[in-house]
């Protein structure tokens, strides 16, 4: 039996503490590849580096672990790793995570995390990302790594369809206190923005993004923003096509 | 009757002739404020800046044209237009572009320009993604400002449901020589990267990304794909629930 192959990678660079979390939920399952960017790269969605050079160094190495920082973008991450690292190779699995702070609702759209997972569900095998419900430095992964466990392992076991990329978001608490997995469609709401104003030490004034999320139909049981919010694990399937079918109906008449 | 307010942005940055074109494509319809990117934001998708302070500077006025330069992605321009500079203005309407390059298929999802269009159809209003399939400098805009008047004229006379996102891409050549407009839906396919590798001055191997787009369905002539090789302006109307609803059925029996 070949041993699986699993890339691990992330937005939050590859020092982070939940990167070390997702590499704890990936070597129960195989030999672990990490590319995973050089810096912060939160709120980089699917972007692409396209008029810089990227950097590659190999961090460290041991036994079923190699470890690489890249200089671009989670995507540039995941496009490095199977597009060149590991293009003789097959992977099996790509995890990307574990982020601080939920990616659930219209998250999905602005974070790297997802960004690295949806890439990584390009290229014929499945891709998790996994997101913990806690920004702080000190954030308890133990949970997200017991249901990042579970999940990976049922989707390894399963013959699943492909493409399959899932969306995880594990509230904050101890694993005992979370209630199970939940199944759910991505809630619908958006982000208002109050720019933070200030002046810099040489008087030009500066903006800052502090946004809050408007949370656009609370109420509904079947979303991740439901599921978080009441203890449970909440598993969002994602994917690519962004037609909006209805309004192709519609526009038929307003599109001479 | 109130004049009409139509916020533009891009992602190829304020001053490009892309921009200019989108300009002259909205003054048509009413007062423009423009809200731009300094710099090159190319297949930034729909990424925001959460660590840098962010400037902004008014680059010029004129009767019915305003400009600003802001230093972060195109969504960050897209959320200080709305959440600050316009905040107390009844926005009619957004265009984004007009792109040098197309963004058709799966590159609506690393497409800044895409990525702008798409914020802007949270605040309540509908938005117009501009591109032409053409990168060059000496790109010719005349078609594209031609089909994205008319597409615009349409949009604001109808009674458009909300939200409205369109991924408009237009083929290369002359007015005349295309066919007409083409409601499609998004093109299945994806890239596959070949990685530049040189040497820097320094002596250190650095990579740049060098794709090639790998067409899915190349024959499925309800694609945005189809549509632009065929001399049509391809209209995809775009949503953001990213759910599979496929696979929200199809894991029930997987994840335990």
């Amino acid at each position: 039996m070949n041993e699986r192959l699993i890339l691990v990678t992330n937005d939050d660079g590859y020092d982070s503490k939940g990167l070390a979390a997702a590499v704890e939920v990936a070597r129960g399952f195989g030999r672990v590849v990490v590319v995973a960017p050089e810096t912060t790269q939160s709120g980089m969605s699917q972007a692409i580096t396209m008029y810089n050079p990227l950097y590659l160094r190999r961090v460290r190495e041991e036994e079923g672990l190699e470890i690489y920082a890249f200089s671009g973008t989670p995507v540039d991450c995941v496009k490095m790793a199977f597009d060149y690292l590991l293009r003789d190779e097959r992977v099996d699995l790509v995890i990307s995570g574990i982020n601080h702070g939920s990616n659930s609702a219209v998250n999905v759209l602005y974070s790297g995390t997802m960004g690295a997972a949806i890439e990584g569900s390009f290229y014929s095998c499945p891709a998790v990302g996994l997101s913990l419900d806690d920004h702080r430095d000190d954030a308890d992964f133990d949970a997200a790594v017991v249901y990042g466990k579970q999940i990976v392992g049922d989707i390894l076991a399963a013959e699943v369809e492909l493409p399959l990329c899932l969306n995880v978001n594990v509230p904050v608490g101890r694993p005992e206190t979370i209630k199970g997995i939940r199944l759910c469609r991505q809630n619908r709401g958006f982000w208002r923005e109050e720019f933070y104003r200030h002046e810099d030490p040489r008087g030009r004034e500066y903006f800052w993004l502090t946004g809050e999320f408007v949370n656009g139909e609370p109420g509904a049981e079947d979303t991740d923003e439901w599921a978080l919010a009441n203890s449970y694990v909440a598993v969002v399937p994602v994917q690519t096509d962004l037609t909006d079918y209805r309004q192709l109906k519609n526009l038929g008449n307003v599109l001479k």
